[in-house]
Parts: structure tokens; C-alpha cells; sequence
């Protein structure tokens, strides 16, 4: 069985100087894992030619499918287009139906240099269609270019899930516990050798004004028919231990 | 003039499966901005210790400080003081004080494996104090190594702050306005031709409800003394495209 993997290039500098918070990979995260597509990594850069072309080249190599944010306005600092025809190979040019489309939606008026530099794009993609501002994403080979600002980002989004490959689902539960993580840390170890095919994520909370805690076990497999044999392993130990149980 | 760099290396599978919300690279950017420091790279990989070990010394070279966050738990899947280790080519021990700081907090009795493995250390290393629960973290040359939960995490980075040099202070003025990025795009650019040691970026906005946005216009230096004339520049042009003016 082969698992569809994922990565995401978010470009822009404004993530890195952490004047905006980056909600967009959370975002398509979520999307993708329902999708049954693996995000193996997410990596922040900034609108630096070089940077973004040797990344995209990294990525779309390693992963299935390949994901950018940001970059495709019409200000001088929006380079991703100009940046991924570069990695491509291909010619940086007008693309004649996000032309029209961008025409229509100003009027020919309205049609400034900066809007028409949102229909350059490298020669031979796929439009992706934005239901807000219409200024279009696009797919170049396994690479899907989208913008930063999350409203629009997010509905075109649900326009790329239509174009891509979908996977088997990821089987996942969640058990809760009230016990301290370094009280089930030996046995847990020891169901996850057991269980190879199966990952077993262990994630502490604290409430320090109350001082309480405990810990949330993520049980999830890509592989695995049924996780339920390692989930009631792992709640039979924490029993074991007086722990108490809650499914999440 | 040599401008301090930095990257965060997010450790953690829960990231990625969209489970966990990634605050700390926020948080650490807007503190390394603060301290003169230039985050250059955000990225987020999964619990494995190749990725891990290839990760930290891309990083360790490019950047004068590495941060890492999540991984240095007492459970199986915190893998990244042993990954640590390995790229730094130094034994994987017991650190004394730290074995000592945990020992007093949970007293002998309940002192243990899993909370014996937070002690575990690559050696050397220089120790980072936890207020809210002990568990140390740690520098090792110029990385440091720091807890995924964002409470402790941000805790214990006031302590980081304190062991690194701090650079230059970036300039910063936001200009914005209600005219359309597209409109202002040309003449931004012709400024940003003008003023290379200054960055201009342009961060549009939209209210889709009430059918209206701007433009956040950020004017950011590291290296000159003085951005008000580029700031003023951009007011000016403003002004003469009819649109209004309010510093953010």
C-alpha cells in the first residue's frame, strides 16, 4: 500500500518576523489527514528566489503532493510565481485564462499592472479557481500555488481536494488519561514495540493553576486495519496503574 | 554590520497530523524580532531521528541560533535529546544536576524511568531552567533545546534570552491604508528599488462582509539607522493616489 505524503512551503516574511500567525498549514493539515494524505513536513521561508526554487525542487522530489501559501499578489515583493516558473524550467508568462478572468471581475477600467501581474504565472498549469477574489491558484505538476490570506486560501483549498489523489484513511484514537505521562512511559514503550505498524504519541497537559494534569494517548496507524487490539492494551495498562479513562 | 540569524525546528508528529496548533514558533519570533535577531527559517518535522539529526546540523551551520521545541519527554516518542546527541557526535548520559533539579522535585520515591529519562542529556551540555516543572532543557553550542507544552516553553525561553547575544534592533514602521494593493503596486516598487537596504512588504486585507480592505505597508530595516524617509516616501504616494493614511 502506498501512502500519499504531503509537504508545505509557507513563503513570506511576515510569518518569520512573527507579525502574522501562520493558520494555513494548520488548516491543510487537518484537510489532508482526513484525505487520508500524509503531511510529512512544513517549512516556513522567506520571499527569497533562491530559497523558494531549491525548496519547491526539494519538495515536489520528496513528497506527493506539494503545497505553497503566499507570494501571489500584485505587489513587488509577491515573487513565488516568478520564483516556481524558475524551478520548473518554464516560461513566466500570461496566462490567458486568468487574464480574462481577472479582466472580467475589475472591468477593463480598473485592469492596473499590479492585477494583471496576478495572471503571470509559468507557462502550462492548471487554474485553480478562488470563489472570493478571483485572482486564481494553480497546479504546475505535483505542486499546488496558493495565497496567503487564509479566507481565500481556505476556500480554494476545498478546489484543489477535488483535483488530488485521495488515500486510505488514517485510523485514529484518542484515549485521555488522568495519570502522569512518566507513570505510563515504560509500558507504553513496550505496547509501541509490540506494535510496530501502529504509531502510539503520548501528549501531557497541565493545568498549573490547578495543578492538575494528565495525558492524551494518540493511537494511529496508516497501515493497520483495526487499532482497537493496541487501544484496549493500552487502557487495560492504564487500569492497571488506578488510572482513570476517557476516550477523546 | 553582522546581523544574528536564527531557525526553529518544530519536533513533533502532532503538528503535523493537524492535531496540535504550533504556537512557539510565533512566540519565539516575535521575541528573537524584539532581540535584534533574524529568524530566517521555521520548519516542522516528525519524531524521527534522522530527520532529527540532519535537521540540527543544516540548521547549527546556517543560522547563529538553532531552537528546537517538543520531543524531551519521558515517553518513548521523545526521541530528540538521543537525535541531539548524535548530530553533535557526544554520548547520550545522565547529566548530573539535571538528575539532581528531578530528584529533588519528586522526591526518591517517585523518581521514576520515565522521569529518569528527562535527565538524559547529550554530554556537556549547558543546563536551561524550568520554573513550572524542573525538567531542564539545554544548550548545546548554539542550539537549544526546549519542551513542546507552549506554558513551559515560553517560561523557560526568558531564560534563553538570557544566553544569547542580542543584535541591532530592526527598524519597523507600518503604514496602512484603505486604498487596493494593486493600485499602490507600482509605485511600491519603484520605492523599493530606490531604498535596497529596506524592505517593503505589503500585506492586504479583506473584509468580505462589509466588501472592503487595505493594505498593511510594512517598512522594515536591519541595517539602516533611519526608515522615515522611506516611510515618508510611501505617504506621499498615498496622499497623491487619493487614498487615506493611518499608522498602525
Amino acid at each position: 500500500m502506498k501512502i500519499l505524503s504531503a509537504g508545505v512551503i509557507i513563503i513570506g516574511d511576515e510569518v518569520l518576523s512573527g507579525r502574522t500567525k501562520d493558520t494555513n498549514s494548520n488548516f491543510i493539515a487537518k484537510k489532508l489527514i482526513e484525505s487520508g494524505i500524509k503531511l510529512e513536513q512544513i517549512i516556513v521561508i522567506k520571499d527569497d528566489e533562491k530559497l523558494i526554487i531549491n525548496t519547491v525542487n526539494d519538495f515536489k522530489q520528496k513528497f506527493s503532493y506539494v503545497f505553497t501559501t503566499g507570494g501571489i499578489g500584485p505587489t513587488h515583493d509577491d515573487i513565488t510565481s516568478k520564483s516556481i516558473s524558475k524551478a520548473f524550467k518554464k516560461k513566466y508568462v500570461y496566462n490567458k485564462e486568468a487574464y480574462k478572468i481577472l479582466e472580467n471581475y475589475y472591468s477593463k477600467n480598473n485592469f492596473n499592472e499590479g492585477r494583471k501581474k496576478m495572471a503571470r504565472m509559468p507557462e502550462g498549469v492548471k487554474l485553480i479557481h478562488n470563489p472570493l477574489t478571483f485572482a486564481p491558484g494553480y497546479q504546475i505538476e505535483n505542486v499546488f500555488v496558493l495565497p496567503g490570506v487564509p479566507a481565500i486560501m481556505e476556500k480554494m483549498f476545498f478546489n484543489v481536494l477535488d483535483k488530488i489523489q485521495k488515500g486510505f484513511s488514517k485510523k485514529i484514537i484518542t484515549v485521555n488519561t488522568n495519570l502522569f505521562e512518566s507513570i505510563i512511559a515504560l509500558d507504553l514503550e513496550k505496547i509501541q514495540k509490540k506494535y510496530k505498524k501502529c504509531s502510539i504519541g503520548s501528549y501531557p497537559y497541565f493545568y498549573f493553576d490547578k495543578k492538575k494534569g494528565g495525558v492524551n494517548i494518540v493511537i494511529s496507524s496508516w497501515e493497520m486495519e483495526n487499532i482497537q487490539e493496541v487501544v484496549d492494551e493500552i487502557k487495560n495498562m492504564i487500569r492497571l496503574k488506578g488510572g482513570k479513562i476517557s476516550l477523546v
